[in-house]
């Protein structure tokens, strides 16, 4: 479902929205009169571009049309959608909407507002049933988090309308019927909010030292499961009320001096098990425990990629493991040239694996790339030599999957040097568990100037090593499954 | 650096100690009296060791050994670190500690404690400068986070050893030096705490609500920045000072009557502006905005392949993709089939390329495998047809590199049938930029039983499929690439 959106306000939320809706393929219709607002938006939209079609496997919609209008009459005319993102003073919001409600005919009306209440932008308006409030968070393109709220006067197809548009554009729509000021999400970030202020102001900590303990700690559990499930599971066997036995009290500790807290009864204590049993029941505590793990090391390991956060950590854990497991393998301090070299030896992770549990084909080449890298490694070809300008890029690659890789089976992968010199590196891994071959990878590699990105010959240690390579595995028999080619499978006795 | 740790006390939290102690070399030392503690390390084991070794690209430490003991006294003689993680109560904890010091040496004894301040649990003790605060996180095999709380008895260098262990485990040391009740991290927990019992005494919102509210939203964001870095940023290209000045007389809102507040001055604004700018002043809002699209990016990517929280609405994205791009083009309704068919089209993401910023090789690959997966929607071996007990597994696949190809890039591949009948599938993937083409995959299948996983014919609707896109793809010249082996390079005059 497409259609037509109205955005009224650009800023970092506006322009959020415009990227949302123009990139499920709404036209968009801007009003905002600041004379900057065209730049701003144009930044959200180049961020937006960059990051969103990572999401999808699938080519994305194509975007609609944009365009800029003067007037908030002529920007919602013949919208289905209007929403409304201009500054936080209810006095502004109601001029908005009222100039909104005269031109948009039946469209709905949201609210960006993160403090108000739906009655309050609705009173005293000509068409409050359109009116919700749709509070969106910060990247708008990339979170699905919007609080919809509703009072009685929004009908019934209108909030299910809404919905449904919203879900449209991959968002989650958390329905809310009874309004509070500042709804759910921005209560609880409130209660931090003042937490850290008080943090900050005591010289407790600093605002580094605060973020580190949110994306070192709980910012990681909260990314896949909420306050309530976490909990759940951290109640053990015993589960929510266990939990709640233990925890309960502390709402009488002396830090909540200064803070009102609601009774700890047993009609709460029964209130937020049941509600709990109801969201989380379905599975035992063993069960989200493995969900929140395989959560977490996805998670982690897309953080290591960057090397943000808990990420570094990792980055600096694989250097470390590579120095254990690696010194004295470096081609000159290798003793043994007269076998392949051990070049991986890893677990396979969770993540690797298909619905039918097993390696899938690409994590097969990551293995074999691993391989290559840790080659590279041991003949010098490192960051002080790519830095140099020099490195190798694959040509060529041929896989032979000769048996099923499962979710933590070990495996090693050793590698045969069959041609390396000049430009030419030819590589054939052999990839086994338990010992057993279950796939081969054969790569073809050219040494490349980085700065003109042709061939050119391997230089200094790393022709060196390649020569030291040489003078073992050149002895060694051809491996079984090099050269092959699938155009001659047909012909091959196995078939 | 690897020793020996003592842990007193198992549970969730003892558990999790001995899982990070053990995985990381040490050998461990247990006493918990629970008859049941033996089973329940022995799960929180199985749990890391199923999740940890997906975090890194390298062979895992060794495990330590894992001895049980009778006594406090027994357990802790000659450990180099002992860990206290006994139920939450100070009179108890001080129990223990006091056998602890009686037989431990010079061991580094760290406290678990969420809620007391390392000078209550120094207090009466004999060896109180060998008293630390190191609370850490559930799952502690996983989360990096320790709170290391410290007072003036503490030695500098038992600090620094302490802080030299926990790195060495791959945890985050955040040293607090000013102690207060229940830390940093666990004060901002339980301010949203305080403010979920709220919501959910109040009948705004269920368990379920509220912690959607959070793995939807900010959540995600603070698994890879906190509150004060995301607040930068939401500030735009002000920063701070601007994010200060807009969200702080939120302070003075109705919802705080409740709350007491530190007062907000310029002295406050001062100190957390400057202390921002320390934190993140090295890093334009413009370079912090694409830092935090890609870590979530990455993190969403990671929940897809889970398909939990904000994972599931990508999977169904996804789906919704693929009906929207793929409908009328199933074999049956493709009426030109003299034609490669196209079968993915795609932005490269940022975290598929290199520190050369270019596609990484297992990336082609999952971009062919994209194709093959296409393909097989396309000749209708589907989800109903796997689930039918047939499928196809890839035996070999041979791919070519001919151009570089970068973040951003929009790729299409197109994909011809050289074999398809009985139990043989042989495909050739071209892949293009801009109709050139840069890659090129031949991928050999084999279709087969998945009961018996051997090969046999394939069937129905999908063997009819294979005989239209022949009657097509069999009058197509045999494709440039196709049938190679790298062991034919040398003769090859491109070389």
């Amino acid at each position: 479902m497409t259609g037509t959106a109205a955005i009224i306000g650009g800023g970092v939320i506006g322009g959020g929205w415009v990227a949302r809706f123009l990139q499920n393929g709404w036209d968009v219709r801007i009003f905002d009169p600041d004379p900057e607002a065209e730049r701003k938006i144009d930044a959200v939209l180049a961020n937006a571009r960059r990051a969103v079609p990572g999401l999808t496997n699938f080519p994305m919609p194509e975007e609609g049309r944009l365009t800029w209008h003067d007037t908030i009459a002529e920007a919602v005319t013949g919208a289905d959608w209007v929403q409304e993102s201009v500054p936080e003073r209810l006095d502004l919001k109601q001029k908005v909407l009222a100039e909104v409600e005269a031109a948009c005919g039946d469209a709905i009306i949201g609210s960006s507002t993160s403090g108000f209440k739906p009655s309050e932008l609705q009173a005293g308006r000509a068409k409050p049933g359109q009116i919700v409030v749709t509070h969106p968070f910060n990247p708008v393109y990339l979170l699905p988090l919007v609080e919809l709220v509703t009072t009685g006067e929004n009908p019934v197809d209108l909030i299910e309308r809404a919905k449904s548009v919203l879900a449209g554009l991959t968002m989650y729509p958390l329905h809310l019927t009874r309004e509070i000021d500042a709804h759910v999400a921005d209560r609880l970030l409130e209660a931090v909010w003042r937490e850290a202020l008080w943090l900050v102001n005591d010289g407790i900590a600093t605002t580094e030292e605060i973020d580190e303990a949110i994306r070192m700690g709980f910012g990681l559990r909260w990314a896949q499961m909420g306050l309530f499930e976490t909990y759940r599971i951290a109640g053990g066997e015993a589960g929510m009320r266990h939990f709640l036995s233990q925890f309960g009290p502390a709402l009488e500790w002396p830090w909540t001096k200064l803070m009102d807290v609601p009774e700890y009864n047993d009609a709460l204590v029964d209130r937020i098990a049941s509600q709990s049993d109801a969201q989380s029941g379905k599975h035992s505590i063993r069960e989200l425990e493995r969900m929140r793990d395989g959560n977490l090391v996805s998670i982690l390991r897309g953080l290591k990629y960057h090397g943000n956060g808990a990420g570094a950590l990792l980055r600096d854990w694989d250097a470390r493991r590579r120095a254990e497991t690696e010194p004295g393998r470096r081609i000159e301090d290798t003793t043994d040239l007269s076998t392949p070299l051990l070049t991986v030896s890893r677990m396979v992770p969770r993540d690797w694996t298909d619905f039918n549990g097993h390696l899938t084909e690409p994590r097969y080449h990551e293995l074999f790339a691993s391989g290559t890298a840790s080659f590279m490694h041991k003949i010098g070809c490192d960051e002080v030599y790519i830095a140099g300008g020099r490195s190798y890029f694959t040509a060529e690659s041929h896989m032979r999957h000769l048996a099923e890789v499962h979710e933590g089976d070990r495996i090693e992968v050793r590698t045969q040097m069959l041609v390396g010199e000049g430009r030419k590196l030819h590589l054939f891994h052999s990839m086994e568990r338990d010992g057993k071959q279950v796939a081969t990878g054969e790569h073809f590699m050219l040494h490349v100037d980085l700065a003109t990105r042709k061939p050119c010959p391997a230089e200094g240690r790393v022709a060196e090593n390649l020569a030291r390579v040489a003078s073992g595995h050149d002895g060694l028999p051809y491996p079984k499954g090099a050269g092959l080619s699938i155009h001659h499978r047909p012909a091959r006795p196995a078939d």
